[in-house]
């Protein structure tokens, strides 16, 4: 068993002074790692019933794909405006300084789906937050939000307390 | 067995007039056409020795990360300037009017490391190249550069002539 701490790369004043930044780039350089990691997080949904998983561009990408193909289910990407090029809905949210968007395809969830919806890290949980009122204006039920990496100093839990929130490492 | 033609949608005008997009949204929200064209891509590579599967922001990581887990290697992000926080070699690469530029950690590829080149189209080439020339900087040596799809009046297969190409749909 890896500890997958080990993985992870820390990085001081990423993107800007003051914030610390947790790099998942070690993690996905190892198959052994990434695979642990994967079975890590399909064990912290464990039985739930999930029709659809939601990752968030960009660095939610990488273990959403891996993640709904392990839970033999659809992959559905929530990416910033205008990338997306079929028919959205948007959803803004706040950042430290200003706002900021994010918009999903308006024929990617169906009324009923349940939703893991997956990023790498739980910041403040604004992100998130964004992504779950998406999947809801679509008439999905989110079953829970999964994180690789939780920052804990950051209270992301708060903003996200109507949804069940899990991940594998605490900082 | 699949047609997975069907799973791409096309759209006409995006990102901008004249262009006609191929939406690989459908294909990613198929838990089955996902596993075929996962399958498809490992074939495509056939029996080489890979160590390293790099995949192009955004939409090479989708099945990037995918093709890295069933080969059991490592995945290696290429990003957009200022995206990766780790130290990073830069390639530009040409646009049709103007430049653009993509990143790798220059730790992500050992010397001598075979290196598969993931991205969802290739169109007019220039990204793939960067990318390649990204990896070679490193002293990493191209196997393949792997593609869903080929859009073969586009010509980008002249600007990687120096590679092998393969994908698994044509337009």
């Amino acid at each position: 068993m890896l500890d997958l701490e080990d993985y992870i790369r820390i990085i001081p004043d990423f993107p800007k002074q003051g914030i610390v930044f947790k790099d998942i780039t070690p993690l996905l350089s190892s198959p052994e790692a990434t695979a642990q990691c994967l079975k890590e997080l399909v064990q912290l949904v464990k039985a739930k019933k999930i029709d659809k998983v939601v990752g968030v561009e960009s660095r939610g990408f990488f273990f959403g794909t891996l993640l709904a193909q392990a839970l033999g289910v659809g992959f559905v990407p929530v990416r910033k405006p205008g990338k997306l090029p079929f028919t959205t809905i948007k959803q803004p949210y706040e950042l430290e300084y200003g706002w900021d968007a994010l918009e999903i395809h308006e024929d990617a969830i169906a009324k009923g789906d349940k939703v893991l919806v997956h990023d790498d890290v739980l910041a403040t949980g604004g992100t998130a937050k964004a992504v779950c009122q998406l999947v809801e204006k679509l008439g999905g039920e989110i079953v829970q939000c999964n994180f690789i990496m939780q920052l804990d100093f950051l209270d992301g839990k708060d903003k996200l307390r109507k949804y069940p929130v899990a991940s594998i490492l605490n900082y």
